[in-house]
């Protein structure tokens, strides 16, 4: 199975999810200034959103780029991943237009959550086509990332009920840790590519 | 004519009718989580069109993986299945918000059951371009699963007007049918592929 | 400059265009199936604008299939043509909500004017690069289509303020005209494969 | 890392967000055409948006076809002028529907300014990537257009405050001046080309 196409259609629903958030933010009938004000945590869940679907793509992009063959079980796991995701405009505009309550701002760390997980099974499944001696298996390595974002969101959870705006942080946080993209895999792939050079020269 | 097209246009087509569904689940204006159990039956037709979709992508996805040529029959009857499933939101949406009322849940079944014809309609023009010696052709083979697709649909659609849940369980029971991609196209490939290996060494 | 990117491009707003059209029928509030009556010109307006881009996606397929190289021009006047493309959602809603009235059905055949002589000016300015003795100059020939469907949108708009049914007629006319893929390109494309094999056979 | 995923995602973004921004012309619930009269400034404001997503694909389009390798810093600039221009249908509409009142007008410029430098941050970060020496340098050269935009919005944003339809043709100025695709490039490219030619026949 040819992997271009499961890019292509992870592309356009991660492309149509950043972007159909922003059609959430209805633009003021007051036409001053000011009107904008009240949407300043509608914007804000915005921007935490854009960051971690973005960080999503940026490592989806960096995942499929060492993936090489293209099981069912990827393809299902890449799904799965995709519907936790397409839930995300819906939290953002809850949590947003709730100005940061105790409950929505709960569940989309739960949401944030359960991505986190589908992305770690899709992560699994295609190491399990891989390989352990896989390119992607010395990537990944002990996968700190993974394990200190899963643990921020479990922590930011119930602090939400009780002080939604540290959750907020922590939701922010976690998307920090991400935002540079995955080293790992680049520095992974140019290794092999010096060794497949020096054993070419030999 | 290539098919690269003819498949960028359908992913496309599919990724945006899988995303555009979660935009009719209004976040509720209640910020307590209890706002969210009214929100419980739109939520799980939005699951039950979600993998409904997947499937459709995936299956799609095989069947033009093994076509050669796109013919003018083909692409219409692409553009034919991409219109009913386009209106999979407009069902799913009035499904969940009647709470499975009966006129809704016969519709969405009814939608099911021409997107299923027009899924059969599409491999039958493909098969005619390819020929019945072809891979695809072997890799359908009987096709047991769509026709006890369409016979769940068609039981359903009437009990739905009696018993609605029923009518539920059986659109969920057609989606798990075919929640496994289809081996038998992937099981041909492989096959076509280790005679082609086999000839070629002799 | 690669033709690639136009064409990912021009999928993508036609594939958005096609589905957000759906957006616009609401499910009714009442979930009797006799709700569904009043939608039926908003559904009938649905299919016709889902067939005129339909026609557009495939012919404007045929029409880059055979095109080489993509100057300024053409970029912008493919823009030009997107820009009018992008207007048929909001004729098609207002004309299915307003049942078909006459001022919303005399819009809608502007709108398909503007579009089709967007068609063609895009068509000229390849025409323009690829020059007279290509195989698209021979494919399009004296383009009868093209100006019967000018001629049918320009009888059909002044006829809309008189009985919009009738132009509502032509529009399925002009419509139905062109479901035929444009076989004088596929037709072309086979003739020049020919000549080039026979030229090689000699 | 490949850029034709970077190329399909920004395409994909692009498409929608020029493609949405209709959603929010809402068809009159009136059925004369004379309904159409206060939709004047929201046409206006789609068509204004419409050319600047338009200029902005084609220039990206144009950058990326000299970009040869996608560094993390690529990636996260190209996110980043994606997302001050997600924000252009939020602006659009409250400029259209505020009938181009003062803030509103305002607001839309700041979008423009931001994302025109987030665009010449990309253009940068490109170089980097590139050298000094590579086709891009020499063919942004003194990039005078990049510079006019930033100005002309600079003063637009100030003086919308003042007599915002003044701002509204500057908008429309800076626009025409990129309407004119960027030749710069064009050349340089064929211009490499040729001495690679020249070379060659030496």
């Amino acid at each position: 199975m040819g992997k271009g196409r499961i890019e292509a259609f992870s592309d356009a629903v991660l492309a149509i999810i950043i972007t159909i958030m922003v059609l959430e933010m209805k633009s003021p009938r007051d036409a001053a200034l000011s009107a904008l004000r009240p949407l300043a945590p509608v914007f804000l869940s915005y921007v935490l959103s854009f960051l971690y679907l973005g960080i999503y793509w940026s490592n989806h992009h960096h995942l499929l780029y060492v993936t090489r063959r293209i099981s069912g079980a990827i393809m299902w796991a890449n799904l799965h991943l995709l519907f936790w995701l397409s839930l995300v405009p819906f939290v953002t505009r809850w949590m947003g237009e709730s100005r940061f309550a105790r409950g929505p701002t709960m569940l989309y760390g739960v949401i944030l959550l359960l991505a986190a997980m589908a992305y770690l099974l899709l992560q699994h499944a295609i190491l399990l086509e891989e390989g352990a001696g896989s390119t992607l298996a010395a990537a990944v390595g002990s996968d700190w990332k993974g394990r200190v974002s899963l643990l921020t969101y479990a922590v930011a959870i119930p602090l939400a009920l009780l002080r939604p705006w540290i959750a907020g942080v922590l939701y922010a946080f976690g998307a920090l840790l991400w935002l540079v993209p995955d080293r790992r895999i680049e520095r992974q792939v140019s290794r092999a590519r010096q060794e497949v050079g020096t054993a070419g020269e030999r």
